[in-house]
């Protein structure tokens, strides 16, 4: 090819400020075979269940075919729609087929509700960290972040109060504060029910929508259940989001929003012109699978496995952190955070760990508007039951290395 | 619910402008049972390959359950993307996997250029008439459209070269050129070699992109292939789009853009925080379903049945259709176009229609700037045999009244 074309000519302005994940560069230096990985975000591959999706697969070819295999509407299937809007209750949510939009993964779901409620310049709330992949999705429509620290039971509720007040006093237009509130990513800490009320009175006070994002609530190793942020909402501002991803298989790409009209019109309009309907055939998929009771009897085997992992995490930094540490005690999900003390840079040490073949991902990544340098967050779901114990040990002489020094 | 959210005042510019599509709440009425329907896209379910399907499913499980299960890379799988760019050749594209970006469908494909090029105000030459996917994708991030008029060859280059000149003249931001080469949605032609050459020489010279939509270049019913627009890209300035959709299933939403750097990795970024990845679990499926051969040979036994439904069409036409009304012969895809003598308004007689059991698409909702009120979209791989020879003879009948009357 003699000359490539002069591409910067032709980039809308918010491509033009897209950057290649600096944090994706760090994640593929972590996939060499002997590398003890905290990073990353995945599932075990040992929860999948093959065995049970071939037998579903099978029977929905089988029964279904011809519709299975068709467009389909752009809303969802219905009767997965209907089972995903049942099932709404255990959270507390009242809502029907009517409220249920499904997705390619809850991404989509995020990059759906930038395009319909951002604008460039408008403001969205996150938590200081959060989800970075929905940071993503707000920057590429060219919206700017208001942090509002968390603490051990999620985002402080004092501090939103008063970055709301202050946003309305500068007339910043601020669309939605995005909450994980349940075994948050990166943080792994729960709003407790109390925030969750409050948050909804602050919503309704300061007029702005709420995105809540819930990928791990169904994984909960010890407490009882909390009600969805949705479940208080008093007039359709709360928009949840909810995935298969974790609960049964990444791979399928399989997550619904719940969400009220208008908004529910508008963002199916959008979902239209987008990709005009999420995989028929993955919808009879996921939909057999949660019929047949499957799901539950599935997601207590993924319990039991994570449960495990987590407790061995847990004595595996009590024993060997250093002490002036902090990190979560996650209840339940996938990661847990670790606050190290200030002087340890966790970005400058990160290729020491790699030296000594363990990874994590360094928390600074996480926060919108800079800040966390000695923040790190440890996935420990995917790494076997030994190498946790291993990995931490290694990460933990890095750091003391660094104290020392 | 007591009250609900004042919608209106979060909603970005460019939803504010999302309308419901007419074009869908007529396809809904189209939908009952006893109707014939000629609207529609549907490729017909007896093509899918089900037993097929249901030996791969279980193969891709058997033997790569926890990847094809698990998150993938946001380009796609690697032996997929290599399969997807050793078949270009077929097309005169010569290209290689780091070209090749798979994507949920080409509606997606079409969301990721809008997002990557397109910033509100920006221009797009379209064809008039062109498929309404493609507009409402552009006009999701609130560009412009310049219609350019086809002939039984395809865009009209005199016409484009015109555009261009006077959109130049008046400083219009042209990002790029959209065009279904072949067998065009909704048209049914083709653009010839000739001016497959000249549209780049007109791309080149105005220095805008162009984007080679194709989603039904591999269903040819006479005459030899040709190369694709992309096959004569010197400077990396044509996206290419193609799909399973058509030729396996759309249920599995499976597609794919060929692009050069830099393009390519700004593209990659976006959908980074668009989806993440395509479904892991489908593009292996796609893939084993390229590799054994099945591909090929499922394409013949598509191209048998929808030939001989382009020809009893086409029969049809020929003996019922008013003779002043002209409609494409189509070489391939899933299209007739039929204009109409003017006096006829085919958004006005559709209720007819309907009363008489049989549906179309109004033309007028391919044009991007007004016209074609006198134009419908007939689809044929969708109904039987029997039925396209009767829907034929009742749509003429209709047409012959509004004539008369």
């Amino acid at each position: 090819m003699p000359m490539a074309v002069d591409a910067e000519n032709f980039y809308s302005e918010r491509a033009k400020k897209m950057r290649a994940s600096e944090i994706r560069e760090l994640l593929k230096l972590t996939q060499e075979k002997d590398i003890i990985s905290f990073a990353g975000g995945l599932p075990n591959p040992l929860t999948f269940p093959v065995e049970e999706l071939k037998e579903i697969t099978r029977k929905v070819l089988e029964e279904h075919g011809s519709m299975a295999l068709q467009y389909g509407t752009t809303e969802g299937y219905i009767k997965f729609r209907e089972a995903i809007a049942a099932r709404m209750k255990r959270w507390g949510v009242n809502c029907t087929a009517e409220n249920v939009i499904i997705t390619g993964g809850s991404q989509e779901a995020l990059d759906l509700i930038s395009k319909v409620f951002l604008d460039p310049g408008d403001y969205v709330i996150v938590g200081a960290p959060s989800y970075l992949g929905g940071l993503n999705a707000f920057r590429a429509f060219e919206a700017n972040m208001i942090t509002v620290p968390l603490d051990e039971n999620g985002m402080r509720m004092d501090l939103l109060e008063e970055k709301l007040k202050e946003a309305r006093k500068k007339g910043l237009r601020v669309k939605f504060i995005y909450t994980i509130p349940t075994f948050q990513n990166p943080a792994g800490v729960t709003l407790n029910e109390e925030r969750r009320r409050c948050m909804i009175d602050l919503a309704e006070e300061y007029d702005v929508l709420v995105v809540e994002d819930n990928p791990y609530g169904e994984l909960r190793y010890e407490g009882d259940d909390v009600n969805a942020v949705k479940a208080y909402d008093n007039d359709g501002r709360v928009i949840y989001l909810g995935t298969f991803s974790k609960i049964l298989a990444p791979g399928l790409r399989m997550a619904f929003m719940i969400a009220d009209d208008p908004l529910y019109r508008k963002i199916i309009i959008a979902k239209q012109s987008e990709d005009l309907c999420t995989a028929t055939f993955n919808q009879y998929v996921a939909y057999e699978f949660m019929k047949n009771g499957l799901l539950d009897k599935h997601i207590q085997s993924i319990i039991k496995m994570y449960s495990v992992k987590r407790r061995i995490m847990l004595d595996s930094l009590d024993e060997y952190f250093p002490k002036d540490a902090w990190w979560s005690r996650p209840k339940g999900g996938m990661f847990c955070w670790a606050v190290l003390p200030e002087k340890v840079n966790t970005v400058k040490i990160f290729p020491k760990a790699l030296k000594k073949k363990v990874a994590y991902i360094v928390g600074s990544a996480f926060f919108a508007n800079g800040g966390g340098e000695n923040t790190m967050r440890l996935n420990f779901t995917h790494p076997t039951d030994e190498l946790i114990v291993e990995g931490v040990k290694r990460l933990s002489e890095v750091i003391k290395e660094e104290l020392k020094g």
